[in-house]
This record gives C-alpha cells, structure tokens and sequence, in this order.
C-alpha cells in the first residue's frame, strides 16, 4: 500500500478494486491486519449488494488467530446466544458429585434451555447422572485401489507384516497420537484402511488426517505400489451418520443413566412412570423403527448443536455424534432408569475452535482443559458432562411430551413471553 | 429490589443469593433487563467456577429478544467467526445468473470457506450452477394409542371423512399454515399421523406442532376417544437421520448441478474428469454403502453447519439437513457434470434466529428475505443459495483428494500459516 | 435322432456329446421330452462328476411344465420336507374363524412347526388372530438418463400430461392389470418411475415387468427422446431389503394380532406377560436397533421361507417380504396384545410357481385359489393365513426364549429325539 | 393300536379322531411309522379341507430322518424343480479352474437358471473366476439385563477375566466348535455378547446356540448373578438384514471376480463395457441408494435362494447372505472387471437339511462335502462354488438390461415357450 495515504483511503480502494471486480475476497494485501481485512472485505460486500454488516463487526475475539486459523475470508462473527443450564449433578470418573456443574449452550432455539434446565434438577434432585465414557479414539480411512483380489491380498498382507513401521510414521507426525488398530475393508478393487487413534485432549481428526497422509506418501503407496485414491474414503465415516460408527463407536462413546424415583417423576417432571415409558415406547422405539431413523432418541441433536457451538467443537459433527439411543426401564416401585448411549461424539479440549474467546470461556467454566500431568482427561471431562447435558435433556423432554407441555410453551414463546 | 441499593449493590446480592444457593439461575426478579439478569448470571457462575466469562458478555445482539425468545438464563453470546465465499453464479428461480453471491459461513474449521470459495470460483468460470427447489413442507407426526387393528381402522376411517374440518382446525392457528397432506402408519396399537403443511417463509417447526396440538386435544382426541402420546412420535422426523424423509422429503428438496469442462477442470480446481470420477466413485458411493452411511457425500455437512449458524437456522437440523447424494458423471469430452440432492432441508427468513442482529444481516447480504408480495420466495431463495455452496464445497473437496492437498491444508493451518 | 436307434441308445449318445464337451445342456434336441431331457442331463452330470442324482429324478410333477416355464435345464427335483401346522382360527376379512385353517409348511429346520404349531394353539385358545390385509400393489421402477436438471423437468412433466396414456399402455398389456399411481424420483441424471401395478390373484412382477417395458418402448423413449437404462434401476425393490418398500410397502401390507389373556399365556405358551414383553423389548426392539437391523422381529423368515416353498411362491421375495415388526404390549390384567406388521409381502395364487403339483395342493388345502367371482381375493386369504401363521410362529419363539426352551429343542433334534 | 385291525383300519380311525378334534396332528401313536404318521395327517387334513396332497405324498426321501429331525407333523414334500446351470470355471483355493463344476438350483422362476447359465458361459470364455471366501464363523449374541452402567462394568470385568473359561464351556458342547471371540455392547441395562465360533463344515446356527445355552446357564448366569433375558437377541442376527452384519461379517465371507474383455462382453453378454458400467451405476449404486436399500446388488437373492433350496441350506438365511455389493469397474480397453461381494454367508455342507436325499445328491454332483482329513474344507469349496455362481447371475442379469432382453424372456416364458 501506498504509505503517502491514510489508513481509510487505502482501505476505501481495496475496498473499490473488490467491488469493481479486480481482486477476490481473499486476495487483500498480506499487510493488513486481520481486522482491517475484515473490514475491506465488509464493505465492499455491503457495496455490492447494498446491505450492513454492522453486528457483524462487532466482536472481541481474536481476529488474527480467526482469520488464520478457523475461517478464510474473515469478516466478524454470527452472535449465538448462549445461556447456562444447570447447577447438574454428575457421578463421573472425571466429575465428583459434589460439584454444581453449569453448562452453557449456545442456541436460537426458545425453550431448549429451559427443557434442559429442568432436567438438571430431576437429575440433581436424583442424586446424580451415572456417566461413563469410552475413548474410542479417531478414524480416517483412505481409500486405495488394486488391480482385484489378488493383488488385494498382497496389499493385505503388507499390512499385516509391517503394522509396526505404519505405527512409527503415524505417530511420528503427533506426540499426542497413538495408533490404535486398522479396521480393513476390501470391496470390488477398492481397499479401506480405517485407522483408530487415541489423539489425547484433541477431538484428533487433523492430526489422524496428517498421520494418515505421511504414511500413505512415505510408506504404504512406495512399498506396495498400489495408489491411494482418496484419503478420506467415507469409510472414516466423517459427519454422516453410519453404520459403522453406531457400531464401532469413534470419537468417545458415552453411556449415562439416572435413577428416577415417583418422587422426582411426579416432581421437577410432572409426570409418572407409566407414562414416561409409553411415550419412550411409542415415540423412540416404534416411531424411530418405523421412520427408517438411525438410532432412536428424542432430542440428543439439540443438545449436542449447543453444546458444540458453545465449546468450540466442530458443529458438523453434531451429525454422527447425535446418533444413539435412550432407554427408559420400569425399576422399583413406580421409578424409571433413564439412560442414553452415544457411541460417537467427537469432540475436544484443545484444537479446532477450543481457543477462540469465548468458546475458551465456555471449557474453563466447565473445568475441561488440558491437563500435562493427566493427558485426556480434559475431553473425558467434556465428555461426561455432555453426557449428563444430554440426559437431562431427554428426560424433560419425554416428560414434556406426557404432560403436553410442548407446544404450549412454543406459543409462549412466539409471543415473547417464556424465558428471561 | 430495594431502590434504595445502588445498582451494583442489588445486581450484588443476586448474583450472592444463587451463589449461595438460595436462587436458581431463572428465578431472577422480572424487573431486571435481559442485560442485567445476564450479567447476574455470569458473575454468579464466575464465582461459582472460577471462571471468567469476559468475552461472553460482549455482545451487540437485542438482548431481550435472545433472552426471551431464544435463549433461557441467557449471559450472552458465543462469537463464532464469519468468512465470506464467493461471488457464486447461481441459475436459479429464485436467483439470476448475473446476482454476484456471497455467502457468509460461521466456521471454526479452517481451510472449510477456502475449499468453498475454490468451488465458487470453479463455478463461476462454468457459468453456473443449475439450483431447483421444492417446497415439500414442514412435517409434524403426533403419535396415538388405539386398542388394536379394529380401533384402528375406525380411527383412519374418521380421519379420511374428516379430512376438511382437520384442516380448517390446523390452518386456523395461523394464515402462513397451508395443510398439503396427512400420511398415516399403524403399527401395534400406534397410529402415527405425519402431517405435512406449507409454512411459507418460516422453517415452520413450532407452526406445525402449535397446529398439531390443536388439532389433536380439540377435534381429533374428542370425537375418536383414541388418545394422543406424543405430539411428536419420531415419525416426523425432526433432527434425526431418517429414511422416512430421505425418501419423501422434508422442508426443501433441493438439486443443484453445474457442467465443469476440463478447462475448469484443469484450472480453478486443480483435477480432471477421470479423477474426480474415481474419487466420487470409491469414496462417495462404494465407500458410503460399504460404511452403511446414509446416503453418500463428502462433506454436506460442513457447508449446511456453518450457513445455518451464519443464518439463524436451527442447526440441530443439519442432522437431517446433511442427508444427501452427490453425483459426479462423465459428459462429453473429459467434461463432468456434477451434482448434488438435498431432500432434507428446513430453512427459513423468518422466525427461529433469523431476526438476530448478525443473522439478520446474513440474511441481507443474501437477499434472502420475506417479501409480502412473494410470500415464500425468500426462502426458497435461501435454498437456491444453500445449494449452489453446498455444491461447490462438494466439488472443491473432491478435487483436492485428487491433487493431495488436503493433508497439506491442515498442516499450514495447525501452524495458523493458511488463509486470511 | 436317428430313428433306427433304440430310445437308450439315442439317450447315450446324447449324454456322451455333452461329456466330451461337444454340446452344451441346453443344447437337447427340442423333440426329446422334458423327461427325456432330465434323463440326458442327469446322466452326463452323474457321468462327469461322479455323482447320483437318483432321488432328484424321482418326482411326480409336470415335467413339461416345469421345464418349459420353471426351471431351464431341467432335471429334477429337490425333495423339501413339508409339515402341517394348525388348526389355526383366523378372523380376517377372507378367512371366517370358523374355519380350522391347515399351513403346509416346507422346511428342513427342525423344530420350526412344532413352534408354529404351538403358537397355532394359543391363537385357537385365545379366540382367533384378526388380520388385515392392504393390497399395495406390485411396484417395477425403470431408470432413465437425463442431460440435466431440465431435462428432467421436462420429462417428468411430459409425464405428469401423459399419464392417462401411460395408464393405457401398461394395462394393456394384461386385463389383469391396473396401473395405481407412478412415484418419481430423480439424482443426479438419473430419473427411476416406480409403476405401482394391482395385479389380482397374481404376485405381479412378470406382468408389471412386461408392462413397463411396453410402455418404455413404445411410449416415453419416443416421445421424450431420454433413454431408460435399465427396466430395474433398483427402486422397485425387488428382492432386497430396502427402505422404500418398508415405508411405501409392496405387494401385500398384512397385519395381524392377538389378544393372549393370562390363561393361555400360562397354558399353551408357558409364559407370562411380563417375561414376554421383556424378550420383545431386549431382542426385537434394543437388540435390533443396536444392530442396525432393518426391522424389529424375531424370526419373519423362518415362517416366510417355509410357506413360500409350500405354496410355489418366489423364495427370493422372502427377503423383502420378511421386514417387518413384532409388537407385544401389555393389556387388561396380566395379558397381552401380541402383533406383526408385514409391509412388503408380494405373493399370488396363479403364476410363478403356484400350479406346480405339490405347490397347487398346498393352495388347495388353504383354499387360497382364484376365483373369477372375486378376482384378488385368493391372494388376500392367502396373505391373511400367512400373517397369522407368522403371528404363531412369532409368538411361540418369544415364549420359548422366556422358558429357556430354545436350546433345549435343538439338542434334542441334534439326536433326532424331536418331532415325529 | 389294536393288532386285530388291519392297518387301513386302524389309520383310518387315527384319521378319524383327527377330524373330529379329538386328536391334534402331533398326537399320533409313537409306533406309527413316519411314513403311516404322514399318511394319516394327509388323510385327515385331505378330509377336513375337501383337499387332495396326492403329490405331496410322492417322495423318495428318507421319511423317517426327515420326520424326526427337520420337520414336525410331517406329510410328505414340496417338489421343486431342479436345473443345472454350468460348466462353471473357478479359480479358488478349494476347487481348480480344470474343474468343471454343475451348479444345481431349485427354483420356479423361469429364466433364471437359463440367465444363470449364460453367466457362466462368459466366465468360462474369460479364463474363470477369483473366489476367495473367508470363514467368518458363526455368531449367537445372548441378552442380560443388568441393574444400570455399574452392574454392568463388573459384569464386563468379569467376562474379560473368564474368557477361558467361557471358551472351556462352550468348546466343551462340540468337538466341532471353537470360541473366536465374543464381542460386546451394553444400551440401558441390556448386555448382548456377540459370540462367535468357528464350526468347520456346519453351518453352526444349532451349534452355537447350544454352546451359549450351556455357557450362559452354568457359568456365566451363576457366577455373575446377571439373569440372561433371552438366548437370542438379535444382535446376531441370524435371518435379518442387518448393518453389523455386513459390517462384521457372518458364515462365510465371500469375493468373487472376473476380468471380462471386449469380446466375452460382445460375445455371450451381448453388451459392451460402458453399457454394463452404465447400468450398474444407475441401478446397483444410485438406485439402492435412493432406495434406502441394504448393499447394492442386481439378484442376488435369486441365486441364493435357489442354491440354498438345492444344497439343503436353511432358506430363510438367504435374508441375510443376499446382502452385498456388486462391482462392474473399468479395465484395459474396453473390459471390466466385474465383483461380488457376500458378508454374511451362513452355509454348511453337514447339518441342517443336508443329509436328504435330493439335498445330499446335489452337494455330491458339487464334490461338497465333508472330509475328516480337511475340516471345514467342504464348506469352503461350497461357498466359493456358490460366490462363482453369484457374479454368473450377476453379470448375466445387468447384460441383460443393456441389451433389453429382460422382459422378452417373461414374455415367452408365460406362454411356455422359452427354456426346456
């Protein structure tokens, strides 16, 4: 830029020479500050198409880091609401129960929040969710192609003979990754190779993608000479919902339950036993079979997209990490266990969009950072109380339903008069 | 509170009173502005925690909007980065060819808008994307309890000769209501009723429970004596992958293709037919089916998460937004014509978050707005534009497994080298 | 032949050509008999292989029949064990509870009529299984090649302005046909029409098949100018299981219950309510799903393979025809409502195998036949008898898994102590 | 019975007693041999309905084995025919490409054996097929109801410690078995235990169901105090279409190819590369797709189903072995190479109905059998005799739709002209 100018005029010609064509979005001088890029870049959208980005540019984040590392182009920020869910009470292998967990979600969504709010307190009132998770580590699969079955074979049994030497590469890339297994799948000429990692604090799929990069570059395409066509082959299976990660788990898998009595049933709930579990039978089991859905719960989706926005996850993997499965189980007299299952959360302490201000906030409210002296435990941490969020979540829920609660509450809301 | 009290001394005392356990986080006194209850609420948390939620509270949106009809125990907001891809050349119905696009996407998930915006590019050199929509409309599927296959076929034959005043009752509870169709199931003793209604510029989720709820407890309930269990019986299906709305559709069904010769090919996107074929090939098709994935894509995910964050749609959604296929087919000389099917997408530019200040804007910067005179058309333009990027996210992805650069991407992002 | 030869020598000769190779099996001169035919088969087979085909060529049916419409390269027979299980009381719409129904079943599973046989029982002692039937009508859908999204368009509205000529077409070619409605699907380029025929007495495929092809032909190539690819692009479906079938059904849709009081809970099924509902809810519900099965039931197929040899329907079809879901539900005091839904049952009492020998009597003994009086009805009773077989055997193995029987009945058959 | 009547007497009084309801079908005297057993049932029934079972009595099987091992209130047989398809080359591990092997199949469907036919006429000409088959091993999955996720990691813990053991126990049942290993999933307070075993030639569905009856009541049940709910369920899952399945594997696991080139295809296929890769695209891939169907295949269940009937294979587990994928890849000029792929093929060459008459004569003409000197080896050669078979249909099937042959063979076969 032209030191002779001021700072506006400068701006106002990179913001011209976009408008009139000359330059795209992303081609604005390396000298700029990510703020004044995004800046250029706001107004000469607004010129274009005669519209303000005002909110938009008003943020407190740190706008060189965004602009690097999380999102190309950037202009500002989507304001999400969030409000806070709890005090929850969790009985966890990485939460005591004699902590009041608070939980911020990141929603537009009226009434999820409070739903949410009011499943803490059965559970809490409860005595505690149960919450266990599985480190089922990540997945990425390439996908190869052989000439057919024979040369499938070969290929096959490479692999086998030097699992160690894949081990070496893959690791060498992260201190923080450790292979776990290769699940193979051969179909037609195609092979793939689903690694599992454990990647620590780290919801883990950019390292298991460079893992799995230098290995295919640097090992197993020069050894065997057979090619890798792609290094993710659907097979990972990354944000979709599928088959093989309902079964295999991948990210963590969490298991939560709580113990209802009629007392917290007739109370935080509003509702009994008898009709918790009608609603469960005909709503999650039946209904769920009959629509041909992956899974059968009421909600988990909901929770999870807060949970995620507000702690910096990686939103599109609200996708797979919302498959699974609640039970509610007659127990006692008039009681219920209420349990969900999530055999796929991918998520993180460190990483992706973990360091951004206030997502930053959201994981130091909730106790989950990376911890050097206790690798992992941060996510688990995350993972427990996502778990106990979740529960609560579909237990008020399925309550919501008995009582007839649901859409009242959405009238409430159009008008403006729920919450606060 | 005591006008006595200087402000911070009362907010003081309630942010005490929850800390100390006497007050839950809603209970706030009515008199409080959102601005006011939410700060409470973060200095109780604060102190509960030993967090800071500094950031958090710095926000521009309408508080008492997001407080009272988005957000319950509202403290502020999550700031997620915004990026812009485009110009996208879009032929649409809703959008012309000569509109220059630009799309704002919130994302922490590097390299994502730069894939997109390759696409975009690639695109716009191929003339454009061809995008069509349906307006399937917005389903909702109450759940009843019959005593069995007799009780059954009394209660469908009441609702096929009651078909007219079913409709007057639902369509009564709001003029953008339009009832298209009822589709039943029975099994066992349920009957799941899958109502399916035109909401015109709104998602129409709360539209169709709200309509639904009136139907069931003021005609439907009264006059069969079978009673409802659920206003939702998981054969709607909201927020889960589902057979059921893959196959008949869900909010809009969209289809969008663009015809990329091997100069565009070649330029903008790095690959050629043959390979990009290969990748569509063993990764999208043979992959997904071989991992029982529903349905078979790259990444739709990741493109519909960040413009519905960006957007103000429920991005729980993306679950079953996300469902889709992606077509890559050869066409005359080392040409492809590439394609993508969405059947699954609830949208709106009104209601949920779309009047949130920075989604609002979003939505201006798209053109995608309520029009009295058009009722609809400024969601179904919202749909042409989702596509279009869908699309192009789609088939920059699969060019960069074929030129390797994925891995790459990642690497220069780890160490915030990438983008801008 | 030469005529101077005797009958055995003519035969030798012909068994000695197609064991040097000189001929091919299907290569027989066409004046030979059907038997004669098997004979030479069966002798050059036994003559190159070193094998007897004795038994196979002990059978009593038609020959001719057999050869020229069945079974190519005829030769004999498989001799299928057939056993009876009933009387089975059915309150259907074509079959009156008055009735004792008798169900031939073909199977080489020990134990499995015996189970029916059981579940047959406390159908009786409970007063009768009700039974509904849908005629869903058989479904064939052709893929075509589009250029594009607008080709598409066009095509599918030159169809939506041809369909009375369509319906023409196709019913022309069988008076037993009657085209129902076409359900249209497009991706990518490829466009299925799935034509929903009702076929009468028929199972239908053959005739549908011919039908589209007529109207393919003779019709929407010409006049659209778009090619069909495949007279089956795989959303019929036809012998695999698929969700559109489970959703939209194919051939017969059957439901089937029964209402089982304490008494015969305890008597015929030595069970009870609970112990039954817990089997159902563990294995056809959670066991399922967790499974990813397709479908919620204990063992459809058993019933379905076993009846379908009997009475000459298309074994492949159990594959379709066997998705289904089993309910059990708790009723009154201590009983139950036990159910089976069938969405996709395709089966006839003409064509396909049904006027073989063996198969005709078993039709006879149900009293499944057409009836020119009632075109459709033979098939519907057939539907209806084979629901509530299916309700039988559901129901006994539900039992006996809750008596701990199952294991116990296949040691005993191991050592053939079993049966009679 | 009373040795002063004669026999006619004294069945025609059984006879009597059954048509008058004093005796069920299953109540004959045990000294009746089976075949005056089948005799009197015939009668009786013949009387009650007004029907004849004249062929059905015509049988040549061994009535006794039949009537005690494979099916109760046995009557006589289901005749179905029988055609050879063949000379077949494969180039396996337990059968060589010199060989030329006759595939019996036993079906009513016209054109199928001929379609079958042409198919291994082309593989033939092509030089033969790969097959390689994996033996999976045979899978049973017992459920236990725990008290929630506590119970659960003891339970859990306490398999992981006595996996010997188990293996002792269920080893123990049959010299034939072995334990490979039990793969576990807990949802609510459900536990299932996937276990699975090796059983040489046997198809091991019986096997293993007894071993885990043993091992569940004497060891796991007393020692864990965990009650097991039910043997089976369905996380099996034995005749379900079902992800884990496919995913895992069950049976035999099978790959079968051929390389065709341009004349193979011009020749006996009548079709070309690009029309066959057409084909499969737009109906095994796009169409199964769009379907929601399980794999993607053209008829594999056809094939199955008449090989399953012929060899004496439970039929009803062709709902689960049709399950796969088929692959029509481009090779060289102008060929492909055409695959299947089978994940779940439960099939044996002793047990089950093997050991009939017509059954036995079939595995003999296809050298399947056991051989003490080589466990497992007759199943082997079995299953890959059967993947050769599959592709031959296969490809046959999907030339056919380019050359639009499929409906003019109906044709001609519904007025008995086709085949011999």
């Amino acid at each position: 830029m032209d030191p002779a100018k001021t700072r506006t005029d400068q701006l106002g010609e990179l913001v011209q020479s976009i408008v009139d064509g000359r330059r795209r979005l992303h081609e604005l001088p390396a000298e700029l500050s990510a703020e004044q890029a995004a800046e250029v870049r706001r107004r000469a959208v607004e010129a274009l198409r005669g519209a303000r980005l005002e909110h938009t540019g008003e943020y407190s984040l740190d706008a060189a880091r965004a602009a690097s590392r999380h999102c190309e182009n950037f202009v500002g920020i989507s304001q999400v609401p969030v409000g806070i869910a709890g005090p929850l009470t969790i009985r966890g292998r990485y939460v005591e129960a004699s902590e009041p967990v608070y939980v911020p979600l990141a929603t537009t969504e009226g009434a999820l929040i409070a739903s949410v709010n009011r499943g803490c307190r059965a559970i809490a009132e409860a005595g505690g969710a149960v919450v266990r998770v599985e480190d089922v580590g990540m997945t990425r699969a390439p996908v190869f192609r052989t000439s057919g079955v024979e040369q499938t074979e070969e290929f096959l049994a490479w692999l086998a003979a030097n699992e160690d030497r894949v081990r070496q590469v893959t690791e060498g890339t992260s201190r923080y990754l450790r292979l776990l297994d290769i699940k193979t799948q051969a179909i037609g000429t195609s092979i793939y190779l689903r690694f599992r990692f454990a990647s620590g604090d780290a919801m883990g799929m950019n390292m298991a993608t460079i893992a799995c990069d230098r290995v295919v570059r640097e090992l197993i395409e020069p050894e065997t000479g057979v090619p890798c066509v792609a290094l993710s082959g659907n097979y990972c299976v990354d944000k979709k919902p599928s088959a093989i990660n309902f079964l295999e788990g991948r990210g963590k898998r969490i298991r939560a339950e709580v113990q209802l009595d009629a007392e917290v049933l007739g109370g935080a709930l509003k509702t009994d036993a008898a009709q918790l579990i009608e609603v469960q039978y005909r709503k999650n089991l039946v209904g769920s079979i009959a629509a041909g859905a992956m899974g059968s719960n009421a909600h988990f989706a909901n929770v999870l997209a807060a949970f995620f926005i507000a702690t910096g996850q990686d939103v599109a993997q609200v996708v797979e990490g919302s498959m699974g499965m609640t039970c509610v189980e007659p127990t006692g007299a008039d009681g219920v266990l209420a349990s969900i299952f999530l055999p796929d959360v991918p998520l993180g302490v460190v990483g992706g969009g973990t360091a951004l201000s206030t997502q930053r906030e959201a994981l130091a409210l909730l106790g989950a950072q990376a911890d050097p002296e206790r690798p992992g435990a941060g996510s688990l941490r995350l993972a427990e109380i996502l778990g106990a969020t979740v529960l609560a979540g579909e237990i008020s829920l399925l309550a919501a339903f008995t009582s007839g609660d649901l859409a009242g509450a959405h009238e409430r809301l159009g008008r403006g008069e729920a919450g606060r």
